[in-house]
């Protein structure tokens, strides 16, 4: 088994290409990952890849039906106009390393695929509730800066501080070495809780960016559903603690 | 010396062919292993391979004569009807990637043997005592799920909550793309204990799904002799952590 | 992609020769940093080399225009007389296999340009305020020593205590291996602030024992940059716990 | 470069054959590393052969006339009647895998030596100060027990509880699977200090095994010596957590 498994869900991957990927796995609030989802949601994404990984988390999910699945990110397609990728999923790698060599593997499928612009989708978290949050942008190049904050992101010299960690980060960084153009949006959020109205915030700018329309009605739902999943993994992870403490009595 | 070393003690592996493995490896409560150690002592299993590995931790452990061995897990064969392999032994892996790779060994040990379903038996802790443990249940695919519940188990759609970490968890994840059906039993437990109660209850259901007899009396025996073990594995993993800050001083 | 990615930014290597390299990657105080940035902003140093790990943080850093960039250091010449390299950059290795990795590549490149000798330059954290640092240093050889003191350096048996971690510490142990002399130049700092004081030291000791002069004025205004990078750092490293700990909900 | 480097210093190893190795790297109350480097001292023992590691800490040491050098282990070779082999030097792996690889080449030297038997050395931190310390054991075989108690070992049945970490561990368990027998002797120690009464204890039973006679008059000059580089060596590892802390601020 490689340390990186990526499974091709689809015969004709060449009717499937697209020059945009959406990156929305999980990270602060969840931002991009409701975002993700419910792009995948509202427009019936198609399946294109299941990436599993060493890197992952070493455990099972278990679902509320108890059917249990391995940790896996997702690539979809989305037939918009332009048509996008969306990568969303379950987890991020569990080590430094792992985060530079999935990314990688992201990169290798986005080429496959043709893509040539990166968005990269999270939350910024600011440690305050915040009422009407700002979406702030980062990105290899300043003619995407300019863009973003003509579609309404706001540019800010000291925001967010330093940097971006994990895929949302290396994408961009990574990307932009290998001629792929790329940018991140971030919603201001607590940080403390999944946050639908940032993501609705980073979807009402992304879709600008892109020229599509995607209704945001039932993001709030998706939301919900998160939450309920995500209150079972924090258990899981206390769980989980314990449970190192525990192996040897 | 690779990563992992599978020896064969057997010279002839098809004569042990099973369709059915149970893994009881070292975890909550030490449930599952009680378990897996009390069926190959019934039953006088036969030892079918040993598996030594980089990710286990790095020590040897000693027994009450003084004499040492390095940490390794142990596949058994019992010749019951069906005949049944089991996982059992001293450990699991000290890194997150350490889990995918060894329970992939597992797994080819598993489909060299012809295994088919594979069940997974740990302790769920509750952080209270628990009289009469249920048994909870998660699998591949509902039928299993069907299944364990018509056995004594316990469908309960929020527990155990998120995930099962380890080999517990790999092994149905990882089997299931292998195309092998899994099902985890774990017995309720407070998780500070050893504990036999809540073995006994899986055994319970183990042997109803399997269609087994194994007589329970002696598991409280194997009960008292591990907690002997574990009270000096824990005294030794004090004594670790004192060592590991001594190194230099 | 390589654990370590090395990239030439130059076509005609063989005349960028030169016998000295100075080290100065992120440390503490950024003693050295400082140091080996103005060395190549006073004398406009040529970028020879781009250097990217897997080995660096997992992240982008993004600058006060919003552009990112992946972790990355680089080697540079700078045409005094004798001629000298500069290794510089963002970071350091997160694990302590990388840090042997990463100083085998730069030791690579150093054999590429020829280079005998070795300045890996540093602060020695002190824990109060030092107005009048000492330089102190350490050897792989005691003529390298001599030749310190009598440039301003002081000997004292019992400083630094012990060791010195990181890249300056390895280029002079791996580089006397393959047949480089070494020396550490360490100021005394009080390990808290970026401070320039410190680095006008090391600064004045180094250029003696080469024998160049560097104006060390615009010192202290680097340092104000610097300043202003790593405040961000320093939100965005807070940021990154949070958001690690974040993962999961 | 390799992840474990193993140098040989002499140009006709078959003039070197031993079928005793004993191991006193740095361990609890460095009980071990001052019996092997009292041998060594003491009867001018040669050099073999120098080990430099990835998985050793990635740092130089600095002595007394600030000379630097890699963390390095070392195996001597000393015309005792019967010759013995000793592994001694600076330090242990960093990381749970690094154990099993170094341990791995250790052996094989030892193999290559002719090595049929392997003493280890090491402390049994009691956590309170001792005054008479005992010597404990624990082997691969019973036969070994026998013969350490005839020389004054002490075998009790629970001490040292559940296992022995690190190089110690290790030679015995990966060593027994290689068909050499191997012994650990371990002097009880307060585990807060260097510890020359445990160190002179446990030279006391080698020898009466082995069968050999060494002067333990300078032992304790030896850890004086040793209590001094220490002292250095755990200002060093504050000075390294601080620098750690220190990285980007």
């Amino acid at each position: 088994m490689d340390p990186v498994t990526v499974s091709l869900k689809i015969n004709n991957p060449e009717d499937f290409s697209a020059t945009i990927l959406i990156e929305g796995l999980p990270g602060v609030g969840h931002v991009g990952k409701l975002v993700a989802d419910h792009i995948v949601d509202e427009r019936k994404g198609t399946l294109l890849a299941e990436i599993t990984s060493h890197h992952f988390p070493p455990q099972i999910f278990i679902d509320r039906e108890g059917i249990a699945h391995l940790p896996e990110n997702q690539l979809y397609h989305v037939a918009t106009d332009p048509p996008i990728l969306l990568l969303t999923g379950d987890c991020q790698s569990t080590s430094p390393e792992g985060h530079y060599i999935l990314t990688g593997h992201y990169l290798d499928l986005a080429a496959r695929f043709g893509v040539q612009r990166i968005y990269t989708l999270g939350g910024y978290g600011v440690g305050r509730l915040v009422e009407i949050p700002r979406v702030l942008c980062a990105a290899d190049r300043s003619a995407l800066i300019v863009e973003a904050t003509e579609a309404g992101a706001v540019f800010s010299p000291d925001e967010p501080p330093g940097g971006i960690i994990g895929a949302a980060g290396l994408l961009i960084g990574l990307g932009s070495k290998r001629g792929m153009e790329g940018i991140a949006l971030l919603g201001e959020t607590s940080g403390y809780l999944v946050d639908p109205i940032s993501s609705r915030a980073v979807l009402e700018v992304l879709c600008r960016m892109i020229g599509i329309e995607i209704d945001p009605t039932r993001l709030d739902q998706t939301a919900e559903e998160l939450e309920g999943v995500l209150d079972k993994l924090k258990e899981s992870e206390q769980h989980r603690e314990h449970e190192e403490l525990s192996y040897i009595g």
